[in-house]
């Protein structure tokens, strides 16, 4: 009786009364039949068979704005590279390792209603991976690199199929806004969310996030949130933002 | 009644049969009263303040030594780079990022009767990270290297306070008997374990793994095995030869 109460409480008719907002209203689907693309994760990139050039993003930032896009309805596809995370339920997630194969797993991924870059791309890659394991020698070996193809601007610059909404992510140490307003017009996206990765109080690998959206118009700092409810945020702002574009 | 069933089914005096050779019988903490110090994982190398070089090292191996020589008895200090598994239970961790903080570390955890180097130590590190992300500009960075200290040669070669069992691992991707057998003579140290870490059935972030011990005098190679058969089975091997040498 004790087992079956227990059971009862947990899987059972219990309604429990939920803060507005929170449900499943039709009006809590605001990206229902929309597509969303999200990349997330660092990329690897080889120098030989073991190692690689590598940054610090976790992928949580990515991952949880996937999440959140489901959670709002949207069909979403996660492009991530190498991350220590699970797949995030109810999101089609394709991996990859570089930045050509990110690249190509977006544009195979395409069209998309939106398009959020949060993956921390490499903006460069070892020109000539080594086919075996590099020896130590006496000589410093010198690995050249080669740029890597910009999947951001690529997107953003689209002539034809372009979404509606693309959000890149500006990861600085240092004249953060002054940056990221600079990438806003290079790439030729919608918005950009600039985040501080420097020093100790960085976002990389964190479970916490502060984050200015910025946009041709005008800037907006957020307050210093878990990154699952800078993702929410952020979602229910795309939302809107997509429902005044089509609108107008 | 039903949950007190259940809690002494669960903590109670229940006797279970165990399979001989397991259980706490004195024989079975042969490295009871010894201090083990074992590498894992990766190093990872700054390039700027989020970009670093880094290899595909789990851990996965070096933290099963690490636990296989804590359930023999051993006092047990591992010291790890950056990796995606929890810190063994019963075992002292010590977290590290790079080749430099991973040598002072284990120069802080000697002296030990056994050093177990699992660890895949970058041999360069870049010689001056930028203190600053390096920002994508027409022209490509380029990264001057430095050779990083040889953790493993300079615990085996220690005139004073030497372990008396100095185990080397030898991740190749290509004559990998000839690098292992090269590698044991140059670095001095007393059995090196070689595994192939090269193309898709290579050892690196998989669960299984298959090794040859070699030694001045012969070689031995295993069959293939999950990675905690091989920590255990390389635990009990260790302490058999530690044994022959007290006793020599």
């Amino acid at each position: 009786a004790i087992l079956g109460a227990i059971a009862t409480a947990l899987n059972g008719e219990t309604k429990i009364a939920l803060p507005p907002g929170v449900g499943a209203a039709p009006g809590e689907k605001p990206l229902a039949g929309r597509h969303v693309v999200v990349t997330s994760g660092p990329t690897h990139e080889p120098i030989d068979p073991v190692r690689y050039i590598g940054n610090r993003s976790s992928g949580k930032q990515g991952h949880a704005i996937a999440a959140a896009a489901a959670a709002a309805g949207a069909d979403v596809t996660l492009v991530s590279g190498p991350v220590a995370l699970a797949d995030p339920p109810g999101v089609t997630t394709v991996h990859v390792e570089t930045a050509a194969q990110m690249a190509a797993a977006v544009e195979a991924a395409l069209p998309a209603d939106i398009f959020i870059a949060t993956a921390a791309v490499a903006d460069w890659r070892v020109e000539a991976a080594a086919p075996q394991k590099i020896k130590k020698s006496a000589v410093l070996p010198h690995f050249a690199l080669a740029e890597n193809p910009d999947i951001l601007a690529a997107v953003a610059q689209r002539r034809s199929g372009r979404p509606r909404l693309v959000v890149g992510f500006a990861a600085e140490t240092e004249s953060i806004l002054a940056h990221a307003r600079d990438k806003l017009a290079r790439k030729q996206c919608d918005i950009i969310v600039a985040n501080d990765v420097g020093g100790a109080e960085g976002a990389m690998g964190k479970d916490e996030n502060q984050i200015t959206l910025i946009t041709p118009s005008g800037a907006e700092t957020w307050p210093k949130m878990r990154k699952e409810d800078v993702a929410a945020k952020l979602v229910r702002h795309l939302a809107q933002l997509l429902r005044e574009r089509l609108d107008a």
